[in-house]
């Protein structure tokens, strides 16, 4: 069960199967029967998925001492809300993928209108999971992680940018800058992981010192993830990225890759990367524990596919 | 700005205007520019509904005394997510509907892309509000309210009856029973409609034997409501109703009027509605003030379209 391209970077501290047990329990109905948005939002959820953002939480919330007890419910709402997404933005009218983390897309497997219900019910579902902490244990730090990922995941974040990201795909190549897709990133991507970070923060009650910090580190980590996958898409094929490669370029988006070519995105890649390292020096020298949190981050910014 | 069709019913007491301006004012980003799926959202969510949800929020919060401050947040949030359930639920791959409160149906003016993350963005928000709320004020009631709606909106409440009523559209007439449609309505409608009431008892906190009434006359209300706009789907046009009639029946959907006939749903109807005056009874009986909950009710069972 433990997920392969992650091993071996010294984050053994990651209840991995914790987590999928986690998971898998909250997506259990208490109703007995079977039901094809249940089964729709199980495939998707439990799809053996990198759990990138729940990872960062974790390694966020161990910067300062004892993982709080809230980290694994909060991990698994901010899952439920990547999800979701990933299902809302794969289907025909968005970005009309049918592949996903190696397997057929939700909507080819249980239909369109099943598999917006199921990416419903997987938001639903976080914030059903979140408030029931919320009301067990309603601490400041539970509560501001709610906020902040109920906004990192609305429309002034994730949502505006698969907006934005449908906007620009419309537009012709001359009218795009490459900051359009700069601002795009940090509103799809950087959100979330930054999210991760920042409620790994509040559930481990960090100053705002530490709170600036980790924001810094999110957006550029969320940016430098974007660059890296669309790196990897133009380079890659099916078999090992488990999602349809090029298509991006066919369909006329606009990625750093399509805008900046592969040379110009790596080197945003560097400077994004060497933002994210200056964030954890500066981690480091308030004196967070920041070995989970480097090893993660050079992980997922060297990985291969 | 008032709406017209709840005039003369004693309603006086409903700030209408109050609640109109709070959700203009909650849908508009503090980011400058003009964004699709911003449009979208305001589009849908300010069309003029009869705010029946918020209504009766209103009114069960009235039941024992002054009305709690969160009622007018929480009414709102409530109806973020009624309006997004419709836009997904008019969805081309849901049940296909065209027209919505006499307008043009969200994905028909922009889009079935924009019109999935309008709704995905009305019911994120409707969460975001509630947080923020409950941050500022995390009394139980305010955090139990937040539980109730997010359990009736989601995989086990409201979700979970698109979910029927789309199985039960593809099964052939003779395999479904009536029960079927009881029960596809009481995790369609009745849940949101109980949730309402619950949420109005929830912030004047309420005792369980309230509470127990509530449940009662939500669950009977809400099927009550599905018989009627039922009765009326099948009598009604588009002009009056706003929504294209008759259309139910032309896609095999499993009605109320298609299962057991006009005078079959009348019957059933009444016998709702007396359900919801035993519960209603029950409330005088515990010294609650049931005037305007009454009234209501009496409305939104007698309404003409």
């Amino acid at each position: 069960m433990t997920e392969p391209s992650m091993n071996g970077t010294g984050l053994h501290d990651f209840p991995y199967d914790q987590l999928e047990a986690f998971l898998d329990g909250e997506l259990s109905p208490t109703l007995s029967g079977s039901y094809p948005v249940w089964e729709a939002a199980r495939y998707s959820l439990l799809a053996g998925g990198k759990r990138v953002r729940p990872r960062l939480l974790f390694a966020a919330g161990a910067l300062l001492g004892p993982l709080p007890k809230e980290a694994l419910p909060f991990a698994a709402a901010l899952e439920m809300v990547h999800t979701y997404s990933l299902i809302h933005d794969d289907l025909p009218s968005m970005d009309n993928d049918d592949y996903r983390r190696g397997r057929p897309a939700c909507h080819i497997v249980y239909g369109e209108a099943t598999a917006i219900l199921a990416g419903d019910l997987l938001l639903n579902r976080a914030y059903e999971l979140m408030i029931r902490i919320g009301r067990e244990n309603p601490l400041p730090g539970v509560l501001r992680a709610m906020q902040v990922l109920g906004e990192a995941a609305g429309g002034e974040g994730m949502i505006l940018g698969q907006d934005r990201d449908l906007a620009l795909e419309e537009m012709p190549g001359e009218r795009v800058d490459i900051s359009d897709v700069l601002w795009m990133s940090e509103l799809k991507t950087s959100c979330l992981i930054r999210a991760a970070l920042l409620m790994g923060g509040c559930l481990a009650t960090a100053g705002d010192g530490v709170m600036d910090q980790l924001a810094l580190a999110g957006t550029a980590a969320g940016i430098a993830f974007q660059i890296k996958d669309d790196i990897l898409d133009c380079v890659s094929n099916r078999d090992t990225l488990g999602k349809t490669p090029k298509k991006d370029q066919l369909a006329g988006k606009k990625t750093f890759v399509t805008m900046v070519g592969l040379e110009g995105a790596t080197a945003l890649l560097g400077q994004k990367a060497s933002e994210v390292d200056d964030a954890l020096d500066n981690l480091k020298a308030m004196a967070c524990n920041t070995a989970s949190l480097e090893s993660l981050m050079r992980a997922l910014l060297e990985r291969k596919n």
